[in-house]
């Protein structure tokens, strides 16, 4: 059910030929209200797509009646054409629906520069047959009609009391959320006034969508939105609905990890005894984006020196020699020498485990990733043709 | 002839079994003088290995006598047993030599944690069989004793008004310098005094070494040192002299880049009309990092969106929608939209150039990188095995 999971919300997946396969590629999501309460966080790229630039505006007040989401085409580096596209996007689905544009946004995935006349000339023709479509149990078409290069969709929900959360997720590559991540609906019958939905959608992404890192290469069209329609008439607590929305978004988080492409290993990066939050993001990350790591990994090779060579390229606190490194259970590393052999760590399954102690402080974080593969070399240097 | 080109110099390469191979892997290059001076420039990875804190003690005076390298293990992350390597093969080298142990640098590459016994008890073997084998036509056999994964040895020799620079390098992995690169030795006989050495140095690595990233990964055992002998008798010119410095370490780079590991595009990354000479770094770093860019680039796909998506996530000043981006002279994109169609570009040729014309200032910096490769992904998969 995903995003229709949720009371108050109708959604649809439709195809109009934007994917070459004929498969779904244009996915519309209604909030029916009552409430039409919205919050989004965007891609931290500078290159911002064109329908980023337009839904940035239109989120500013905190009211969402629909969401437009194509497959097959980034309209990204397309032009003021483009960004026309977006709005007439806009416009065409506020029109059937009888809203106001500046309540609708966009969002869109596919090849950067992809965005001519065929291309919004579909796009419109998909927001008319979406809106034909809508069901409130359209929210598996939807999925399905956001789907790249990603070989399943990905959908989470989670029931609370008296107010459930849905939502869908799209990702495969160019996977290294600013402070956002691919395209990613959630949408919840909770009762939330928009800024407390913004807070709520910060604080889950911060350490779910945005400890993520596949590939280091951050998108163009990153964007997560959260919709709430109140229509379970409930108002969560807010410590258990963001728990909630923080499971959503992590589960989200884990299934675009899985579905990383060509990966073989999905690697779940531990710091721990960090000095405070960030300096373990960082040294995570540095993990995360050493091509020399993910290729051993890849290789089933337990190469502990290139984690000590990533992590002394940061600056956060620690004595690069009075630093543990465990592999799959395996301490291979202590106190800036060799530990247990290299032989005894199994790096067959895909679950990887890394963990990296810097003993100085209290503070952890966990940073996921995957392996670079020459699968990952191959889906990416024929991307486009 | 390399390093043993300029006057004064006394080289040797010999082979102990440090490689499995049975190829040469200990190199010693002895400054007879009758000046003995020294600079050096080393890794700012955090991570050092023991190697590169004795030589970054030794040089403080700027008096070298002599420097030990050994390919075959890196003696990093080997703990005190392995900083004690370090000191005792630089004493050994001294009492053969008749000068004080401080007086001599000590260069290892190859695998990190490798540093036990054995590998002491071969580099000092090594220290003694290379100084028996001095020789001042020993300048090539010194290049090949410090190859790893090298397929070449790369060497350079510029002459200059009375004096010569010679050269050596190894490198073909874990490229990307901070402050230094690979192994370098740089000799000549020019009469030069510490502080020029070291400033002559460090402005012909800024623009050399420093503007090449092969792949991002900064080593543990980067160092660039530059001897002076002064047996010419001629002080040179000091521009003539940093400009013949700057094309043998442009050369060198150039080598390193050529014998990258698994790479089959050499990517010449120009960033002009930047503002600054330091954003044009930013940006061209960017680009070189980007995996889904040298992926793309290995598919001899001219991918600009992602160029445009790597240069977003920097600081520089610029906006991304007024930016041209060349491949290999045709102008794909222009101010934020395509230009030339993907089919005009031919990226066939091992030499790719990429031009980023930023459109707001006066400064430029070219970097240097290498495409993704499923060989890149082979040879880092199975390097320690």
């Amino acid at each position: 059910m995903t995003v229709t999971a949720p009371a108050g919300f109708d959604a649809a997946g439709v195809a109009v030929g934007l994917k070459s396969t004929g498969k779904p590629d244009v996915a519309l999501v209604v909030n029916r209200g009552p409430l039409k309460v919205g919050a989004a966080v965007f891609t931290s790229n500078r290159a911002k797509a064109n329908p980023i630039i337009w839904s940035q505006q239109a989120i500013k007040d905190g009211v969402v009646e629909a969401i437009v989401l194509n497959s097959g085409g980034a309209n990204c580096f397309t032009g003021s054409f483009g960004f026309q596209t977006a709005h007439q996007t806009a416009e065409k689905a506020a029109t059937i629906l009888g809203v106001s544009p500046g309540d609708v946004l966009v969002c869109s995935t596919g090849l950067i520069g992809t965005g001519d006349e065929v291309f919004r000339a579909k796009v419109l023709q998909g927001v008319e047959a979406s809106a034909a479509a809508l069901s409130p149990e359209g929210g598996q078409d939807a999925a399905h009609a956001i789907m790249t290069t990603d070989s399943v969709a990905k959908t989470s929900v989670v029931a609370g009391e008296g107010w459930t959360i849905g939502a869908m997720a799209k990702g495969a590559g160019m996977l290294a959320p600013g402070l956002a991540t691919m395209l990613v609906v959630i949408t919840t019958d909770a009762v939330l006034d928009s800024a407390t939905a913004d807070a709520h959608l910060r604080a889950a992404t911060r350490v779910s969508f945005d400890r993520l890192d596949s590939d280091g290469c951050m998108s163009t069209n990153d964007q997560v939105t959260l919709m709430a329609s109140g229509a379970s008439g409930v108002t969560p607590d807010a410590v258990a609905f963001r728990s909630a929305l923080i499971d959503v978004c992590d589960d989200l988080a884990r299934q675009l990890q899985g579905d990383a492409e060509g990966a073989s290993h999905d690697i779940t990066i531990r710091v721990e005894h960090a000095l405070t939050e960030d300096d373990a993001v960082e040294v995570g990350r540095s993990i995360a984006r050493n091509n020399l790591f993910k290729a051993a990994i890849f290789g089933n090779d337990p190469n502990w020196g290139r984690v000590l060579a990533a992590i002394g390229t940061t600056q956060a606190e620690f004595d690069p020699y009075d630093v543990d490194v465990w592999m799959n259970g395996v301490r291979v590393c202590t106190a800036g020498g060799p530990d247990r052999p290299r032989e005894d760590v199994d790096l067959t399954p895909r679950a990887t485990d890394l963990l990296v102690d810097l003993r100085v402080g209290d503070a952890s974080a966990t940073i996921r990733t995957n392996d670079l593969t020459h699968d990952y070399v191959h889906e990416n240097s024929a991307y486009s043709s």
